[in-house]
């Protein structure tokens, strides 16, 4: 994994050199002799690994993630771009969590190789939960505990079904990743996005981090690139079993999945009630619906790019740019928030209680997509609410130490947990995260891991039972 | 119901004829005249309810609070005291909800009549949720399906156990009702109290609604009258069933007792954390543990008394009230908010969940106070919090329509749906509800009526399938 990493920097260590960025070079160089060193000690000691096991495979993915934002960081902080290791971390983190937060004040003043290893963590973040669903789990799914969680996840194209061949399908998703990835970098080309520009926000879009290279995020590009990447953003809210259901021609699955409908509509809905609730401010409509589609798009796939600073907006607006937050995409993209999903489920499972309580010997069953919910996975989602609520809570009285008004608090935490990126009041679009304490950082960096890897991972490496039991 | 709404207008309707104020002895009589009439319909009318099963149970409960609300705002309207039927409306539901927030702008306007039937539905409706509870309940427990949720809501002492003879325990915890309020009158009045005064907030206090006389709620009352109403706002928000054991002499299931412990405890730890924070507010610690103790007893029992305006507190201090605002006190007491037993159950089913991931064949069972909670209950609070989640999402959008800040709204809605009065921002304790639109009004009054009532006798009321089966 460190040596992957170590051939991920390569190329920013290239854009370094032909830009004679001197001190970035030095330090892209240094990590990745740091990385395959550690690496290649990894790969002799790999014989150890062969039965991975459900909670050996999830602590695995949690260490690897810090391991991987530990060093991720080491170029940021050893070419003196960010003297401060902790906002190296931070950076880091958010960017391979695909949050897209910041605490630098001015992201323009980073060499340009800096830059792209900040955007293609947030490349490599997105496809790192599909490493981690797709390549990871099935060796846990044999084991028949991880199988239990995904289930719940991806209720769509049943993931069970897709275990047999998994390594091929994986192959697929990572195909369609890239396609996507290179013909969004083509699009915004061809409509004179300048080719960095274009390569560095299609990683931050494809990851739905919301990393860009401009201090004002998208504002700057031509209404016809936001338009593209308004489009994309939503796309890579949606599962990428769809897009393989697309390209095997099974239509039907495709316009019938209830968790892309939902999404699509909720999407629908938002942007609907914040064009209204923009109406005096935009004038035009069609500017309101740009602006609208833009922030709602980029909300709810939790990619975090702004036009504007939507603190300015009326209350509506942002409290329903603050509960997009907490939906997020589909389940199976690269988005980060509760997922649709687990929003349906809870609401089934809360509607099929109340018939319970009128009809005591009602014996419906939760369906989606026609297809039957237990109430294992009812429960399972649930229980993932209730410890994300927990975490929720406790971080938010750990940050508000730092005495920065609630909306703040409330909307850093959501942003952090949720991989959004910007909130409102002095961490919205047009604030940054600087505002926080060396130790409110390393939370809401801990939130955005929380958050990425969807909880479990993460707690069970701080879970003593874990670590009694593995010796 | 609505002729003993009607008995207990006369006291004020007295009060205002020895204080002369006119207008106030018309609306009153006017308004008893109305409640017997119905009343009296409604006593014929009475042999069809004799068979009342949990659905028909739920309803009525939910059609009574709304008709004992809608009457009871006929006073202050009538009297020309309010105005405005909307805002009358709003103080009442806010009045028997115990939630205690107010829309006046200058409570100490109000004719003392007035302001004793705003403290009076206070006290009514803190002991209506034990009609509801104890003598509603008993009826839809013999179908079966009601005795589900009160075992979920009082893991304490089993109520189960208490069918039997539920009548005669009704009427144990009424008595100690009545006398604690009598007890903290007396002891106010021997503080230099004026009765009236003593009389209104031992109201407020035993219903925990925190209606209070004063427009500074309890700033200038003594520190010793500040001290009496701290312990007897934390004391009513343990169960009454708790007193009953102690007075029964079972003091080892009162000291064991786990919902009573750890409402206690968090008490404690929001003290400590709230009195360092203030630290440099209030050089002298036995001002900022003062201070502290108050509030926090104050905002757990949901009463939302204050003495000070918390909005002018840090922010580590805000946090924890807010939070202290949805945990709530303990079930079967007065106080609202999701109630200490039900964060406990839901803790304790995220351990299990956890512990089951990591051993997927334990067959561990949850313990309350040494009580095996069966998952059927832990499954009815994780349902219950689902939908208390979706109502508080849905309010917080329609109430941010009319464009007051974040922290108000939110903190607006949980204040309404916890039944604490309080909130931050403009609704913090030096503000009040004026601020928002008829609209939103008649959303946070629903919003107190669904805390107060415990969502689902609400939820039943509009859910087709309630009428359809009703014919």
């Amino acid at each position: 994994m460190l040596a992957l990493e170590g051939v991920f920097m390569i190329p920013p260590m290239i854009i370094a050199a032909v830009l004679h960025e001197r001190a970035s070079v030095i330090s892209f160089a240094e990590t990745i002799a740091f990385c395959f060193l550690l690496g290649a000690g990894g790969i002799i000691l790999k014989a150890d690994f062969n039965k991975v096991y459900a909670k050996e495979g999830y602590v695995t993915v949690a260490l690897a993630w810090i391991v991987l934002s530990v060093v991720g960081a080491l170029p940021f902080y050893l070419s003196g771009s960010i003297p401060n290791y902790i906002d190296a971390l931070f950076e880091c983190i958010s960017g391979f969590t695909t949050t897209g937060a910041t605490a630098l004040t001015d992201i323009e003043a980073l060499p340009r190789s800096m830059q792209y290893w900040r955007c293609f963590t947030n490349w490599l973040g997105g496809m790192g939960v599909l490493i981690f669903i797709i390549a990871v789990m099935p060796r846990s799914a044999d084991s028949g505990t991880g199988l239990h969680i995904m289930k719940a996840e991806s209720p769509g194209p049943s993931v069970a079904k897709l275990v047999p061949k998994m390594r091929s399908n994986a192959r697929i998703l990572y195909t369609i990743y890239i396609v996507m990835t290179v013909i969004m970098t083509g699009l915004l080309i061809i409509f004179d996005m300048p080719v960095f520009d274009a390569v560095c926000i299609s990683f931050g879009t494809a990851g739905t981090g919301g990393i860009g290279v401009l201090a004002d995020s998208c504002a700057s590009y031509t209404v016809a690139q936001q338009i593209i990447i308004t489009v994309f953003m939503i796309l890579f809210g949606i599962s990428f079993s769809m897009y393989f259901l697309l390209l095997s021609g099974d239509l039907k699955a495709f316009f019938l999945d209830e968790e892309s409908l939902t999404y699509l509509a909720i999407i629908a809905v938002s942007i609907l009630i914040i064009m209204f609730d923009l109406r005096h401010i935009y004038p035009h409509y069609d500017e309101a619906l740009h602006k609208a589609a833009f922030h709602v798009g980029s909300i709810i796939s939790s990619s975090g790019f702004t036009t504007t600073d939507y603190n300015l907006w009326p209350g509506l607006s942002k409290t329903v740019i603050i509960l997009l937050m907490f939906i997020g995409a589909c389940a199976g993209s690269t988005g980060g928030g509760l997922k649709v999903s687990r929003i349906i489920i809870l609401f089934k499972s809360t509607r099929l209680a109340i018939r319970k309580m009128i009809h005591p010997k009602s014996v419906k069953q939760m369906r989606i997509s026609g297809k039957i919910i237990s109430g294992d996975i009812a429960r399972g989602v649930r229980v993932y609410v209730g410890i994300y609520s927990l975490i929720f809570a406790f971080s938010l009285i750990l940050i508000s130490v730092d005495n920065l008004d609630f909306t703040t608090n409330f909307t850093a935490v959501s942003a952090a947990l949720n991989n959004v990126a910007p909130g409102l009041g002095a961490v919205g679009p047009a604030g940054n995260f600087s505002g926080y304490s060396v130790f409110s950082k390393l939370v809401l960096g801990a939130d955005m891991l929380i958050g990425r890897l969807e909880i479990f991972p993460v707690l069970l490496l701080f879970s003593p039972a874990t670590w009694r039991k593995a010796r």
